[in-house]
């Protein structure tokens, strides 16, 4: 333990109590409306954070990575749900020792993906549920049309070691009737064909709120919330003060009096922009804006600060999108109501495969 | 050791001859010009390639970060130029105790960073050489004029624990002709103040093989040269075919005709554009586009590719900056001209203080 002056810049800071706020404000919403919440970790990828999840009425989570799902079961976690068509002999391997130790749900949107499933569990001991990746208009992965969903939810729900457990979707932002819709008559579809989906799970932080008018909806998978960031601010998801991670950086360089230059680069902020106006939001200096980026450096207009920084300074910045930002460095500074700072390993960090 | 066709994607794939031939190909550009070459890290960020520039010919390496420094003087590196403003006591100390064992150079731009040094070495064995940065252009960190290049050499020389070693540059791309300009007054001006610099260091691969034309410049610092990537070609630095590092990724969805779906998204590309079209070059499909990054997913338009990717696929992506991608990736493949394929960690990966 040790306090926030202490800290080495550029840092991860994540604000403990805006956590709790925004985990418990979530749930409730959830428990409300009688949906099943299973946050997606790629937000944070602690699994002090996916405990403390499932602790407050989550039913498990959602990784998008086996690597990553392989870590939060090692940390006691014991029901994932897999939102990825995996592919290859090795991952398929790995996919089954891993349903040899939790409840673990995967995904698929098309018939290579569940033949290669149904290779790797034919004689498990207990067949692996497989949900149908449905294209709900994000134009992302997904079967287009509930025709097709019928045809792979067939093809899972016949192939041994394969048991058929219902849809999933990455819905597009801010369409929440369109995927109702699209859903609604998914569901029909499969009633007919005598294949009535357990599950129908969406997700998304942005229209979080909105969740529970999709109407066939019974799960949940939000991954932002637990931070916010400055794109989901403008979603209206939740306001800056509720945004719980934030890079504190140094100001190193003021080259001339317009401008500032910060040790928070692309490598500890990124280069997403998600139109906003600058790669952050300085928290203590909110005219400021951060115009530029290099790797190691991130270069600030101050022309329309009222009092400027100085050399030396350290300031603290609401990144455009906390997920990625998140993924960056080895070790977050985790900061209590009480300004003790404790750093805690991100284990689920760079788990690519 | 093992081949390609086992290692598991999205990975990053570093083809061996190709980053031979960039190095011994700067290295003579160098000796030819009598430069110094002192290649930045960032790129790679690997001590076995920062031994091979050592041992092609040369003097030390540049690194951004303290902790890159730190790995580098592990890995037997005992020659660095860190070009950075370092700020705060406990960076300072650790600065102190790197300068024990290695010979190190850092730079500033300002008189806090100075005042941080000479707290830091007064009483130490030997000085501290310090460069002063300054912006010809490129609108970064340093110094705007040679005048206040003059007082700050001055506050160095003049400082316990401290000694003025020369000017250290990031020049503005395409603008080699302002920049010998700038540097050539600045190099009078210190000479007229009884400060000649021993040092003049510019850097940049855009434009390497420009170097020789800005005079007053003793040493180069390039960085992407040992990859390069798209950015770098359209630069004329190389050609695709000299593009060394690749993210190896699966097609693991096509929802459509006209989609195709990678498990490369921004956390194996990263959303620098740089100008280009699409995050990062296939180069089995040079007419596809990956027209949009989430961030484990890549989505390629595939409608003018002549055949289509098909599921399972495994293809390789030119990225568009090659620095951001080594950056992201715990280890990276090298691929030997055999086929050969050896796991290497990347050990100054993350070192963001």
């Amino acid at each position: 333990m040790h306090n926030l002056a202490a800290v080495e810049t550029p840092a991860a800071v994540v604000d403990l109590d805006r956590v709790e706020a925004n985990l418990a404000r979530a749930q409730a919403y959830a428990d409300a409306h009688r949906l099943r919440l299973r946050p997606h970790i790629k937000t944070h990828k602690l699994p002090r954070f996916a405990r403390r999840q499932v602790a407050l009425g989550a039913v498990g989570i959602t990784c998008q990575k086996l690597g990553e799902a392989e870590v939060m079961a090692d940390a006691g976690i014991d029901d994932i749900l897999l939102t990825y068509n995996i592919l290859g002999a090795s991952k398929l391997q790995r996919l089954r020792n891993l349903a040899h130790r939790i409840s673990l749900t995967v995904t698929a949107d098309n018939v290579a993906t569940v033949q290669g499933y149904a290779s790797a569990f034919e004689g498990a001991e207990q067949p692996l549920t497989v949900l149908v990746e449905c294209d709900t208009g994000a134009g992302r992965c997904g079967v287009q049309t509930p025709a097709e969903l019928v045809q792979l939810a067939h093809a899972i729900e016949t192939s041994p070691g394969l048991t058929f457990g219902g849809i999933m979707t990455y819905p597009p932002k801010r369409r929440v009737g369109e995927t109702a819709q699209w859903l609604a008559e998914a569901v029909n579809a499969l009633e007919g064909a005598g294949l009535p989906p357990a599950t129908v799970t969406s997700g998304g932080t942005p229209d979080m709120w909105s969740a529970h008018l999709a109407d066939p909806i019974t799960e949940y998978r939000p991954g932002t919330y637990i931070y916010l960031d400055r794109m989901q601010v403008d979603y209206g998801v939740g306001s800056l003060d509720d945004c719980a991670l934030t890079v504190l950086t140094t100001v190193v360089s003021t080259p001339t009096p317009d401008r500032a230059i910060l040790d928070a680069g692309s490598k500890a902020l990124t280069t997403d922009m998600l139109g906003q106006t600058g790669f952050g939001l300085i928290r203590e200096y909110p005219d400021a804006v951060i115009g530029e980026l290099s790797e190691e450096h991130g270069i600030v207009d101050v022309s329309r600060c009222a009092t400027k920084p100085t050399i030396g300074e350290r300031l603290r910045v609401v990144p455009n999108h906390a997920c990625v930002v998140s993924n960056l460095f080895e070790r977050v500074q985790v900061l209590a109501p009480d300004g003790s700072v404790e750093e805690v390993p991100v284990a689920a960090r760079g788990r690519v495969v």
